[in-house]
C-alpha cells in the first residue's frame, strides 16, 4: 500500500458475507425466484413478487378453511397437530410487536413452537459472532426461521446460505422475510391481498361494507364484478417510504385492468419512487399520482372513485435532517380521512391501513371505526389467518388440511370465498 | 378561544379514551358487576368483589381437582388437552415476575399456549398507537389477555372496550386483571382466600400449621370452627400502599362474623385507607386499627389472639418525597415478626405473605421459614392453581373437569378441601 | 463491638445464604457427588464430573435414538408427548443465546414447556427477594430448574436448597447448570463429548471427516482405534479462562491413554491453570504445554499429531486492567487456525469450537468451514441432542424412548454411534 493511501478500516466480517452474494443481489427479481422455490411450493419467502395471482387464490383458500376448521373443536385438534413436531425462531432484531405476534399466532394455530430472539445485543453477536453464524446457529436447532432485520437484503443473504447449506449436504431451513430494511415485507402484502379478496367476493357481513347485498350494488354500479381485477386502488399518505405500498402494488399489478391512484404530498420523501413508477407503468397498470384526495380521477374525486382505499401513517421515526425543514410547508391534513369524507365513498369500498396508526397524527380518527367501510382490524386478523397458510404452504401440509377439510364438510367451500 | 387563555396541549386519544369510560367508572362495583358477566359466568375479572362466597367454594373445589388431577399421567393428559386450542396474551406493561410466571404456568396446566408483551416501548406504542388499538390488536390474534397496568382503571376500560365489541357483533375476549394501578389484584386475593380455605379445613399437614388434628385443636380452643367465618385475621405492614390487603379484606367481609386487625405505622401513607374502612364497616365487619403486634384485642395481644397472620412488604419504592422524613420517626422492626412472637401466636394459625418479602426489610426472617405456620411458599403453588381454576371457569371447561374427576375417583373428595 | 471497631455493613441475606453452604461447597466432588443423584441417576447436574464414562455411553446412545426416531412423523409425535405434562424455567441471569435456545430446542423435542427469566433487574430481586426465594418460587410453578448464572456456586447452592425441602418434605425440583460463575459448563463438556464420540466411530460421513472409511484410514495410522481411548487432544486459545477447555478435560481424562495438549501464550491468565494441570498429573493423563501449533509433540508438530482440535475464542470481555499491556507483547496470530495449518492436520482429526467464534480476533476464518473436519457446526446441533437426552435422563423416560425404538426398528441399532 502506499504511503499516501487513505486509512480505513478493513471490513468486517459481516460486511463482507453481504459483498459476496452482491452478484446475486443485483439480478432482476423474475431471474431469482425459482432458486427460492422447491417443487413448485415456496422454499423461502423473501419478495411479494414470490406471489403469483395463481398461488394468492391458492393461500386465500387455505387460510379460508383453516379459519373455518378452527370455529369447532374437531378442526382446532386436527391443526394444531399439524406441525407440533416443528419449531421457529423467531429473529426480530428491528421490532414490530403487530408483525411478531402475528407470526406467533399462525405458528401456534398449526402447533409450531416459537421461539425468538429480539435483541441483537443480548444474542451471541456482542461475542463477535457474524450475522451468518448466528443464522447457521439457529438453524441447528430450529425447523424454520422468521426474521425481520433493519439490514437491507439480509433475509435474502440468508436464503442464499441456506441453500449453499443445502447444495453440500447440510441441514438448510426454509427463511421467511417478516420485513427486510426498507425494501419488502412480503406477508403484510399478503394479508393486503386476502382483506381485499374477501371483501370484494361479497359474501360476508364481516368482510365486505354492504356484506352480501352484491346483487344491489350491481344496480347502482353495473360494472361492479367479484374479484380483484378492473377495479381503482387509493393509496394515501406515506407513498415514498412505505414498503407495505409498494409490496401490495407490486401484487395488484398482477390483477388486469387495475387503476392505482397514489395520493401523497408532492415531495421526493413522500411521493412514488421512480423504481416503482417504472415497473408499474411496464406491467401496464394505469397510475395516477396526485396530491390530495379530492384530485379528480376520470371527472369524479378521488375519494368518490376508489373502490379501496389503503391509508397509510406518516413514518416520521424515518425522517432525516433535511426532511424537517421542507415537511414544514406541507398541509398534512389533507392526508387524514374524517366523517365527511368517508361519507363520500362508494358505499362498498373497504378502508385498509396497515396498522399501527398514528394516534397524534390521525390519519384515520377513531370515530370511523364503527363505518362498516373500516376493515382495518378485521385485516390483522386476517394477516394472522393467510400466515398460517403460508407457513401450511411453506412446510407441505396444505393438501391434509384441504382433504380433512372436504372430509368433515364435503363439497361445502370455506366461507368467505365462494371464488368465481 | 380568547387571546390571554392558557395554552394546555390537548388531551391525546389515550386520554379522551379514558375519559370516554368515566361515567362507567364511577358507578358502584356491584352495578357494574353484571355486565362483567355471562350465563352466569365471570366473563372479565377485574375487581375482587367480583368473587361471592359460593363462587369462591366453587373456584377451590375446582382447584383441588385439577391439583389431584394434576399427580398423574392420566389427569395431565387430561387437563394439557383441555385449552390447547386457546392462545393468551400476558401483557404486562407493570413487572411482577411472581404473578406473570403464576398465570404462565396456570395456562400450561391448562394447555393454554402463551404469549407475552411486557415492555411497551417496545411496542407499537413508540409509532403513536393507542392502548385501545393495542388492546384490540390482542384481541385479533389471542382468546384471552390476562394484562397488569400501572395506568389505574385500564383493564376495566379495556373490558368496556371488549363488551362494546361483542354489541356490534365484532370479536371479543376475556380480560384478566392481573394487578391495575393502585388498585385491584383480584387474582392475589384469590389466592389468599383459597390458602385460608384450606388451611382452615385442617386436613392436610401441608397446608395446616397442625395437619389434621382438628379434634385436638377443638380441646384448647372450643369455638374454633371449620372454614373462613368466626375468625380474627390480623394484616401487618403497609396497609395503606398494598392492594393486596384491600382485596382480601374486602373478601373476607362476605364471610359471617370476621374480625380484622390491621397493624400498621400510625401515618396516613401506611395505615387503613378511609375508603376502605367505611365500606368493612358498612357491611357490618368488626375492625381494629393498631400499631402493633402486642397491642390488646378483647384481653390480649394481638399476636396471639389472631387466627391467621397476613403480613407484607413496605412499599418503599412507592414512596414520595413527603414520607422520606416523616417515616423516620417511625420503629419499623414492630412491623417484624421473629421467632419470639411466632412462638406466641396460636399452633394452627398460618402465616401468610403476599412475596416477595423484603430480604433488606425483614419482615419475615428466614428463620421463621421451618415453622409448620409458615405458609407463605405454600401460598405462591395456591397461587397457580386457584388461577388454573379460574382460567377453567372463564373458559367454561369447569364442569367438564368435575364430570372427568368423578369418572377417574368416583364420589373421592378432592384432597384439602371435604368442604363442611 | 469495641468503639473503634472498623464500620463494615452487614451481610445481605444473599450473602450469608451463600455461607451458610461453604462447608458443604468445600467439600471435593466425588464426596459430594451422590448428594445429587436419586436412585443411581442423575437429581441436579453441576459438575461434568458426574459424568462417568459409562454414563456418557448411555447418554449418546439416547441421544442416537432421539435423533433417529425425529426423522419419521411416528417418532416425533412420541417424543413430543413424552413430557409434555412438565415445565421448565430457563433462569439466565448471564446471557447466552446459544445455550440459551440449545436448551430451548431441547426440551421442546420432548414436549417440555419452557419459561424463562432473563433478566433478573425485571424480577422480584429488585423489591428485595434473595435469591433463594426466586428459586423457591420457580420451583412451586414448574417441574426442572436450567440456571446460568455469573455467580460462582450459585447452582451448587440451589441444589442444596432442594435437597434440604426434599428432606422436610417439601417440593423440591432438579437443577441443570447451565453455566456457573467461571466455574462449570458441565452440559458444554457433554456435547463436545458427544460430538468426538461420533466423530470417532467412523460410521457417518457427516460426523467424521473421512466418514465410514475407517479401514482406509488405518492403512495409514495402524494404531489408530475406535472410541476416544489412546489419542490426542489439542486445545488452543484462551485455556486459563476456557469453562469449556476445563470441563471437556476432566471429562476426557476419564479415558484410557489420552494426550492432551494445550497450545496457548505463556501469560498467568491465558494458560493452563494449577488446579486442573494436578488434577489431570493425579489422574495419569499425558499432558503438554506449549505456546504453539507448530511445536514439536513426540517429536512431530503438533498441528500434524492431533487427533482432535479444540479451538476456543479469546474472552476479551473478561479481561483485567492488569492483562491489557501484558497482553500487547503477545502474538496472538499463533492461535488462529488457516488453511496451510488445516491442510497439515491428520485427515480424519475434527476441529471443534464451543461457538460462538470471533469474527473480529478471526481464530477460525470462514474459508475453513468448507473442509470436512470443520465439526462445529455439527457440534451445535449435538449439544441439542445430547441436552435433550440429558433431560430425559433426569426425568426417567430414557428407558421408554429405548422401548419404544426397538419397537420400532427392532435390533437396529442407532445410526452414529455403533458402540465398540
Amino acid at each position: 500500500m502506499p504511503d499516501d493511501a487513505p486509512m480505513t478500516p478493513p471490513p468486517t466480517q459481516d460486511e463482507l458475507d453481504l459483498l459476496h452474494y452482491q452478484s446475486r443481489f443485483d439480478r432482476p427479481i423474475p431471474m431469482k425466484a425459482p432458486e427460492f422455490s422447491r417443487d413448485e411450493r415456496l422454499r423461502h419467502v423473501l419478495f411479494s413478487r414470490q406471489f403469483s395471482v395463481d398461488m394468492l387464490e391458492d393461500l386465500a383458500g387455505t387460510a379460508d378453511m383453516i379459519r373455518d376448521l378452527s370455529k369447532a373443536r374437531s378442526g382446532q385438534d386436527f391443526l394444531i397437530n399439524l406441525l407440533h413436531h416443528k419449531r421457529a425462531m423467531l429473529y426480530f432484531t428491528q421490532p414490530s410487536t403487530r408483525t411478531f405476534l402475528s407470526f406467533m399466532a399462525a405458528c401456534q394455530i398449526l402447533g409450531i413452537t416459537c421461539n425468538e430472539v429480539r435483541d441483537a445485543s443480548t444474542s451471541s453477536e456482542t461475542k463477535g459472532e457474524t450475522r451468518f453464524d448466528s443464522i447457521r446457529m439457529f438453524s441447528s436447532y430450529f425447523d424454520l426461521i422468521i426474521m425481520r432485520s433493519p439490514v437491507a437484503r439480509l433475509a435474502e443473504a440468508c436464503a442464499y446460505v441456506m441453500n449453499d447449506l443445502a447444495a453440500t449436504g447440510n441441514r438448510s431451513v426454509p427463511i421467511i422475510n417478516a420485513g427486510s430494511g426498507a425494501d419488502q415485507h412480503p406477508t403484510q402484502a399478503l394479508l393486503d391481498i386476502y382483506t381485499l379478496q374477501r371483501s370484494f367476493q361479497f359474501v360476508s357481513p364481516k368482510d365486505s361494507p354492504l356484506g352480501t347485498r352484491y346483487e344491489e350494488i350491481r344496480r347502482e354500479h353495473p360494472s361492479l364484478t367479484r374479484g380483484l381485477s378492473h377495479k381503482v386502488y387509493g393509496f394515501c399518505g406515506d407513498i415514498g417510504r412505505g414498503r407495505t405500498v409498494r409490496s401490495l402494488a407490486e401484487l395488484l399489478a398482477g390483477y388486469e385492468g387495475v387503476t392505482l391512484a397514489f395520493v401523497a404530498p408532492d415531495h421526493p420523501t413522500l411521493s412514488l419512487g421512480d423504481d416503482l413508477r417504472e415497473r408499474l407503468l411496464a406491467r401496464g397498470v394505469r397510475i395516477f399520482e396526485v396530491d390530495s384526495l379530492e384530485a379528480p380521477i376520470d371527472g369524479k374525486p378521488l375519494i368518490e372513485q376508489v373502490d379501496a382505499l389503503y391509508m397509510t401513517r406518516i413514518q416520521k421515526e424515518h425522517n432525516v435532517a433535511a426532511d424537517v425543514e421542507s415537511f414544514a410547508k406541507i398541509d398534512f391534513d389533507r392526508y387524514k380521512l374524517n366523517r365527511g369524507l368517508v361519507a363520500r365513498m362508494k358505499s362498498y369500498a373497504p378502508i385498509l391501513h396497515p396498522f399501527p396508526r398514528d394516534q397524534h397524527f390521525g390519519e384515520i380518527p377513531p370515530e370511523i371505526d364503527a363505518d362498516p367501510r373500516a376493515m382495518y382490524f378485521r385485516q390483522a386478523r386476517n394477516g394472522m389467518w393467510i400466515r398460517a397458510a403460508l407457513l401450511a404452504h411453506v412446510f407441505n401440509v396444505d393438501h391434509q388440511i384441504s382433504r380433512f377439510y372436504h372430509e368433515q364438510f364435503g363439497a361445502w367451500k370455506p366461507t368467505g370465498l365462494q371464488r368465481v
